[in-house]
């Protein structure tokens, strides 16, 4: 097991790392401020892991109770917010129960916001099952729900007191998923790690095969560079926001097709090839970076490009983006690989020529 | 004008408190960010105060948006708050806007909550215009809206940039809102410092009769109060609890009236008896103490009593509260007129005979 730190003073937590950690709930214990937690997940994580941590739990002389949800980024919103709302209160749950967030962003990000409001905030925990949540979601403290207008547009910052990342879980993550969960991976390289790219270029097969140590190499090394932007901007005023390279084109994808239809690795990862495209038309980064960029993309088995959505939807989906300020839309572009930048000073005309997918 | 300082390290901020401010939005401009706000109000205070605030603001050249709601706590709720999300997001307000709750303790808790989850927090400021949101509701940073199985269950800790006390406002309030301040303004004496209560009892009618200098002394006293309390505890896992006293016994008589029925400074006020007839039957103080708590109340023109709600239906309501842990409810009692402590260990027939009403 491999123990990181995401240092953030009086709201610091640890992020654990390794094969099995799922089944040693002792790990759990020492983080609870009283034995009693609500275990937040869906249906179909529910399916695999939600009895073995009962049981290892209720072993240890913890109560536990369970909210199950419907699985799918679709249900991240207020209705489904409520439910967890209600189940808190029907099972009498008060401020010091921890609430547990077992599954992958969208019950991260659902659970952690019930978290941060139920009471005013409670205790909380991540157990992340999906590499996606594992790499990302799960680490930084951005919990929300989306809005028909817009992703993620109501939520919190609200840190966890322990993230646990189990990788054996990710052996059972249909390859989709594990391919939506590289897009994220690959992103941390190219925003901040030239070296850590270079790895990803000769051991994509290897996590694409689940191997488990390659797997604990990547998510500690993303844990890590997130960690230290989150360090050292917990509210994304600055470097942090690097880490949305390719989610406002990701998001304006996820937003034109309707939630759900791509993972929202897929769209990030074609989110990602328009930034890298626009960066090269901005005279940032060349042509050879841009290929490089899909090459790898598209040995994770990732899309390259966006499912045809008319150019003037993507635009208006982007303007309603929360990176949006005072009407501006900035952009995180590539400065090499391995470095990113803020632009806010993009030409329009570039820009459409990057949506339209000009040559 | 008179400057007061809640001192929460990076979330310091300002409480200014004086005759005539709102007229003054001057002493808003330092704290935006840019110049762009939305102003949260309700029908009742809109009438008076929104005109002339948007119009001082956009002489400065601040562009305003104004949502105005209807006036009510049992407009306390998801679907107003949803109401001020969707008037941000059609307002294309972006993470840099700020957000002004103009109005009494709804409005602050509803706005406050907003600003708090709108893309993950936005700059917030208090424009507390009723004497219970100047000496309470407005410091301290709890937001949030009801539920139907509690009031404040959902909601965050969120802290304003600023608050403005504006005492010449007093001046408009209905006198049962005054009273219903006043029971706030009382409480901070008895859990925290007798000799403002001594002051309370020779000054009450001059507070009833809105004389200015009084006025700004009581919130200014009780600003200090809180603002310690705050400052040496946020989150109120200690200290600050003590601001809670007869609210335990407070809330349950307004869930059981139905929200809105009583208003919450006349519901606080009962339940302050309430909780001072427990502390006498604990044996912490005697019938002196409590008669003076009561004869105080009076000439404050508030309850003194419950109005008639079972005994069983109240306790049902307390069980839910969200200062219970591990099923255990805990109790603010007084130690002697001007300290309190947390109590846990109050005998059911004790509380019984306190909830009967009994001799």
């Amino acid at each position: 097991m491999q123990t990181l730190r995401v240092e953030l003073g009086e709201r610091a937590y640890p992020i654990q790392i390794g094969e099995g950690l799922l089944s040693d709930p002792g790990l759990i214990l020492p983080h609870l401020e009283q034995t009693r937690v609500a275990i937040v997940t869906n249906t179909t994580v529910a399916a695999l892991y939600l009895q073995p941590l009962n049981e290892a739990l209720r072993a240890l002389r913890v109560e536990t109770i369970s909210i199950v949800l419907a699985d799918g980024e679709r249900y991240k919103d207020g209705a489904t917010l409520n439910q967890i709302y209600d189940a808190l209160i029907e099972g009498r749950c008060d401020r010091k129960t921890t609430l547990i967030a077992l599954g992958g962003g969208v019950i991260g990000d659902l659970a952690g916001f019930a978290a941060a409001t139920y009471m005013r905030g409670i205790p909380f925990i991540q157990v992340p099952t999906t590499l996606l949540a594992q790499v990302d979601s799960s680490v930084g403290g951005k919990t929300g729900i989306n809005h028909p207008s817009g992703k993620n547009m109501i939520g919190a910052f609200y840190q966890p007191r322990l993230v646990l990342a189990d990788t054996a879980v990710l052996k059972s993550l249909p390859q989709r998923e594990l391919s939506a969960g590289l897009a994220e991976v690959i992103k941390h390289g190219l925003v901040r790690d030239e070296q850590f790219v270079a790895w990803l270029e000769q051991n994509v097969e290897k996590l694409l095969a689940c191997d488990q140590q390659a797997l604990a190499h990547a998510v500690r090394r993303c844990c890590e560079i997130k960690a230290a932007m989150v360090a050292e901007d917990e509210r994304e005023t600055g470097v942090r926001a690097l880490l949305n390279f390719g989610h406002t084109f990701g998001h304006a994808i996820e937003s034109g097709l309707g939630y759900g239809k791509w993972l929202h690795g897929e769209a990030v990862a074609a989110g990602m090839v328009m930034a890298a495209d626009l960066s090269r038309r901005m005279g940032y980064i060349g042509q050879a970076d841009v290929d490089r960029v899909i090459a790898l993309l598209k040995r994770a088995r990732l899309p390259i490009a966006q499912p045809g959505i008319a150019p003037g939807r993507l635009q208006a989906s982007m303007a309603v983006d929360k990176k949006t300020e005072a009407g501006r839309l900035r952009f995180i572009l590539l400065d090499r690989i391995g470095a990113a930048s803020v632009r806010a000073e993009v030409p329009a005309g570039l820009l459409q020529q990057t949506l339209a997918g000009a040559g």
